[in-house]
């Protein structure tokens, strides 16, 4: 054992040759850690795979789509939870605000003015204070959409908090209060969020949230405790997400592939649009029982609806009309995101701890005053009042006008803004240009700022509000020129090209609007719209998301290898030198070497040849090491190989599942695990062999990066070895070395240069 | 060189030890070959890839998605016409009949049964045999709905006829007069394999069968003649086509992406998505125009449509009632695909040629005697007849009835199969039990015996007809229970559960039918329905494209590894002892090599160390033959590396988009080559290294199965190389070798084996 000692000493003086900016980068991601989506195939693994019988399999199977039933049930049950208090907390104050406006109509102009704006003032402060009390003190990580952050981990990455029972709660209860409290957010983007959570409880039937939880055997849930099978069991979380939030089933299920599967799976993908079709239908079922439609009635699909729209006005001719309109809200997208950007990073860079609930209170208190003094402007002083016709229900708000008409800003207003959108959608709401205009660049500019304060807060119906009013302004001055169109239409597009604008998703976003409006019909103009409006804007900046998810620096990992992936091979882009462990080591040893790098996986190499044997992650070391699977007999070691593949190694019936669930999510310290052990155990050894992955999966350095990124992203691997021509392990490719910021800081150095002489220059290969 | 002149007699020494199944199964597969989804990286194509300007890289972009959109348009011109078509010519047949049913009243019930059977029978049979003459004598590729051989193709594996022109044709011909001919076949089917076919035509730019296409210059198109670029083409010609047949886009892509994309991709899924959304679209609008309803009124979204159903007539309660339909369609099915499969076997067996034609004729004809016999007895000589009743359009037939009554029997036999369909979907027309069980029952036998007769012939309306007869009948025995509950509902359940149990589709078919039917509300009996039909259909048999795909031999590949796989390591499976090229051949070493194993791969080794240094391809080695890239000077080649890496030893400015092209996509064979080859020539030496992939993807031998299942289905991938511990290739894995009845026959000889023994014993090492 003498000559490869330093295997791990060697691991302490390892540094890599790179500029800063790859540093600095590499040290903001180091947060982060991938997601392992490949199955674990290491001996004792397998040997648990052999022992499966039929009936296990189909149990295995039957519970996997039960659990796929409660994903789809309780996410609509949150998603009506959610959607009734909210109703009910706006209505309330809507309600109350419009009695205090009645009942002080006798103090005078200025006292009917101040005292109904003071309460709606404070009831709207009030609220969002409790938002983001939730947010900045409870779970920071419910804050926003929390869309940028389920893509990520849908991406393949780890990131922390992002489904743990704690955000759930904040979310949930979050998104009540800032809804209600009139700030410009919508509650879809966090009913998504609050879906994968629930995807990711249910399957795993255990919470560090709640410890109880952990008192109940569910033992049939134990092979659902990895990586794959969670993700999975997310993917169906936010599709049912999606689905209960816009009743777009399909749209749900593209939603979770076009963000998370690069491996498209028939199987799961069956069982994501099976997981939102049961979203759907239970909120409809439950919101028609409690909205007073009748328990069967099946009529509301989902917590935001288009109603029906008036398809006979819209023909071929309208199309370029469209298309132009397309265009505007990419341009109007771009200019969101872009200002979005730099308050975003002025927040990162100056907003810490109680400024955030400040500024979230400071932000509800404009946002009150703009929904409370435009209408009051408009209708009270202006005196731009419409009168009621027929076909108008009691949406219609009063305000400041006389008996018989109503204030059409205020009905925008002070309505759920569900309401709003469709009274923007359909053209028997006559809405005046001033208060249209006045609403559509408001909406804009406070949802600007609103996106990214420390409640939770969704985008898309800020998104729909504002574009929809464009779009109906748009449509208004095109009737001057062809009369008799429908400007509801417009509304729908102009709604689309805002959110195509700003989201920048596509399939997705297409099936969501068109199963919302429940027309195929209107699949073409919408998906066009929503073409142009992404091409507009990817002219200037990024999608919203992608660029939260790069304010993160988050190693996200797009569909298409980068085009500076190009010049690159992996020998270029490789982790040199990898920390590697030899197939029998020391407790000791095992331990210094985790206390030096955690979050890990270390390439077994054979200390004589230098050729990797396998991969071993540091929670299966942790499970051996708590699970105290030592060598017992010395004789059996013998440096090399283990004698494993004859049963001795390991108890004889050694449970896979029991182990891997014993460190699966969390697992134990490097230092916790050393207060336990004892000297003699320190001096105890491991055979690592039928734990590790004996078949990683390996390229030479002179393979072309493309294909490495491939591999990986198609796959969902956490590492790929690489090895030289001789079969030495030479580096270590990981997902963020992939990422294109990373990749393109190697460019400079490896470009034009001789391919061989780089190779052979800057390679120390092993001993 | 001397040393390793033997590798290629070795070559012909070459054996497999397994036993007599394989072979068989081998030698059945062995007219396949698969398709080369990842891009080629070799020293060649990577310089061209260095060479491309950004300018360059977004004019492909943009030819990419222009040809998305003609595919889209040609394949929705070309529903259009075989749309129009057959309607003219199946109006024109039951006008003819009907007026000579009038005409001959005058002579007596024997000939006013006679002359118009007569004709009816003469009229069909002379369709059909039109149909069954372009099938069979000019491309029996065309026969059946294309649907197997699609999924086959998307599924990676190349069969031959499957995208050309001359299939085209003889399917949009065929199908016209096999649909008008009267058969029980769709022509919905036949529309996806048309949309691939024209995908690939398109997309491609140039046909074996019309070699005038080849004189236009079309460069542009270069950089597609390849496998990836084209298998993405058909990829959204399939998805046109679905999209055209049932004005469903979504559904379209959804099948493409579930039939196809092992790996999920973006972009790709958009352009699908837009080639399917462009296609509905155009026929919409020519489709509207043609029939007469306003050339931009848009509401003919596809061939079929299921019109406007009674939705407040299904409620929750009666979901258990469509399970239940669901579980019958499955057993109906799995009855159907029994029977068909066993008519199928007899089929291969025994029909060869002329007796093809025959055998669709005599069908003709029966099919012809039921569809007039059945009506003429239950109206003429029973005298079942239904009086006209308001909301009853001139679909209804009179037939042999009275005045101002007409038969129910007649009026599904004798209109376009679409009107037959919503008929039955939509409960004002009454239709008799005893009609609608004598539909259902001779429309489900029919189709049986039909399928698989060499005309182009789709198993969509058939299914849908006899499903939805069925779920009526259903309907109205519920109704007596429960009055007052749609008929119409149930049609629609029970043609999907016909649908499910029959094809075994999920995903994709739940939204065609969804989008045919245009309401998100019936998503969840749909989907519950198709889920119930294919459990229930599962525990019987496979579906029927499926059955049909492993009745031709296809090596096709599930998404999941099969489960013996879990017993399987890389080194039981591989083939072993692979034919090897050196990295310097001669022209006569090549020529004879090619001779000897045609359609294949050839890993290059080092002659030295036995380590593989890359993977090339015959049709590129072809290409090296036919641009005569040889080595000119002789002491650049000193036997062991090549010097390509400076650039010396290809042209200055080789074009690997020329190169590509010239082999692509059909290559000359050896023979040819041989012929225009000098006695010098083939002493010439070749220089292989900047032609091969110098990466191609290797695992050990110890590597389990699943694994490397999961990395040629995920990415695509033609070959895998195995290599031992000591980096010396062993043997090489293919698509063959992981179709599950292979793999199995290796599982009886490796099952229970001690692991390491297998491994030792059985490989032979190469010296």
């Amino acid at each position: 054992m003498e000559e490869n000692t330093g295997f791990w000493q060697r691991a302490i003086v390892r540094n890599r040759h790179h500029h800063e900016d790859h540093g600095q980068l590499m040290s903001k991601m180091s947060k982060y850690d991938s997601l392992e989506y490949q199955d674990t195939f290491c001996a004792a693994s397998v040997a648990q795979r052999h022992r499966r019988s039929k009936k296990d399999v189909i149990l295995f199977d039957f519970s996997r789509w039960m659990l796929s039933f409660f994903i789809g049930v309780i996410t609509a049950l949150a998603a009506v939870f959610i959607d009734v208090n909210v109703v009910w907390m706006s209505t309330m104050k809507f309600n109350l605000t419009s009695g205090l406006i009645r009942s002080t109509e006798e103090l005078g102009p200025f006292f009917q003015f101040l005292v109904p704006f003071i309460f709606f003032i404070v009831f709207n402060c009030g609220l969002v204070a409790t938002a983001t009390y939730f947010v900045a003190r409870i779970e920071p990580c419910a804050a926003g959409s929390g869309i940028p952050e389920i893509k990520s981990y849908l991406n393949g990455v780890r990131i922390p908090m992002v489904v743990r029972l704690r955000t759930a709660m904040s979310k949930v209860v979050g998104v009540l209060f800032s809804v209600a409290g009139g700030l410009c957010v919508g509650k879809e983007g966090p009913m998504i969020h609050t879906g994968a959570i629930v995807g990711a409880g249910i399957s795993q039937g255990k919470s560090i949230d709640m410890p109880l939880v952990h008192r109940i055997p569910m033992a049939f849930l134990k092979p659902f405790r990895n990586d794959h099978e969670k993700r999975d069991f997310v993917s169906c979380g936010a599709a049912a997400g999606v689905a209960a939030a816009f009743g777009s089933p399909t749209g749900g299920a593209l939603f979770s592939l076009e963000e998370a599967s690069s491996f498209f799976n028939q199987g799961l993908t069956w069982r994501i649009f099976f997981s939102s079709m049961i979203s759907t239908f239970t909120l409809n079922i439950v919101l028609s029982g409690v909205r007073g439609y009748g328990w069967g009635n099946l009529s509301q699909p989902g917590l935001i609806t288009f109603g029906m729209f008036n398809k006979a006005t819209y023909t071929l001719y309208q199309l370029p009309l469209f298309l132009l309109l397309g265009a505007f809200g990419g341009v109007m997208g771009a200019g969101f995101n872009a200002a979005n950007t730099r308050i975003s990073r002025l927040r990162i860079k100056y907003l810490k701890g109680n400024y955030k609930m400040l500024e979230a209170i400071l932000i509800a208190f404009i946002t009150a005053t703009c929904q409370f003094c435009l209408p009051f402007i408009m209708s009270g002083v202006l005196n731009q009042c419409v009168p009621h016709r027929p076909g108008v229900t009691d949406q219609a708000k009063q305000f400041y006008c006389p008996e018989g008409h109503y204030s059409d800003i205020a009905t925008l207003f002070y309505n759920p803004q569900e309401d709003a959108i469709r009274s923007l959608f359909h053209s028997q709401y006559q809405l005046s240009m001033g208060g249209l205009f006045l609403f559509a660049v408001v909406y804009y500019c406070l949802a600007i700022v609103t996106y990214g304060v420390a409640v939770p807060s969704g985008l898309f119906v800020p998104c729909l509000l504002s574009g929809a009013a464009f779009g109906r302004i748009y449509g208004r001055l095109i009737s001057l020129v062809f009369p008799g169109i429908d400007t509801g239409n417009f509304a729908l597009i102009g709604a689309a090209s805002m959110l195509g604008g700003v989201a920048r998703m596509t399939i997705s976003l297409t099936i969501i609007l068109l199963e919302a409006t429940n027309d195929i019909q209107y699949g073409m103009p919408i998906m066009l719209t929503i073409m142009t409006a992404k091409l507009v804007g990817d002219l200037f900046n990024k999608g919203l998301y992608d660029i939260h998810i790069h304010l993160k620096a988050v190693p996200f990992l797009e569909f298409e290898p980068p085009h500076c992936m190009d010049y690159l091979e992996a020998g270029d882009i490789m982790s040199r030198d990898p920390i590697t462990i030899p197939p029998v080591v020391t407790v000791e040893q095992v331990t210094s070497l985790m206390k030096l790098y955690g979050h890990q996986a270390f390439p077994v190499v054979d200390p004589v040849t230098g050729k990797p044997l396998g991969l071993i992650t540091v929670p299966i070391l942790t499970g051996m090491l708590i699970n105290s699977i030592f060598i017992k007999d010395e004789s059996e070691a013998d440096g090399s190989r283990s004698t494993f593949s004859t049963g001795s190694a390991l108890p004889q019936h050694f449970d896979w599942y029991h182990f891997s669930d014993s460190v699966y999510p969390r697992f134990p310290s490097v230092d916790k695990i050393l207060s336990t052990l004892t000297e003699s155990d320190l001096e105890q050894r491991m055979d690592i062999q039928p734990f590790m992955d004996p078949s990683p999966h390996t390229v030479r350095t002179q393979t072309p990066v493309i294909r490495v990124f491939t591999l990986l992203r198609g796959l969902g691997l956490r590492h790929i070895l690489v090895v030289s021509d001789d079969g030495t392990l030479v580096g270590i490719v990981s997902r963020k070395d992939l990422v294109e910021e990373v990749a393109e800081s190697f460019l400079g150095a490896t470009k034009g240069r001789d391919r061989a002489q780089t190779v052979a220059d800057t390679i120390p290969l092993l001993p």
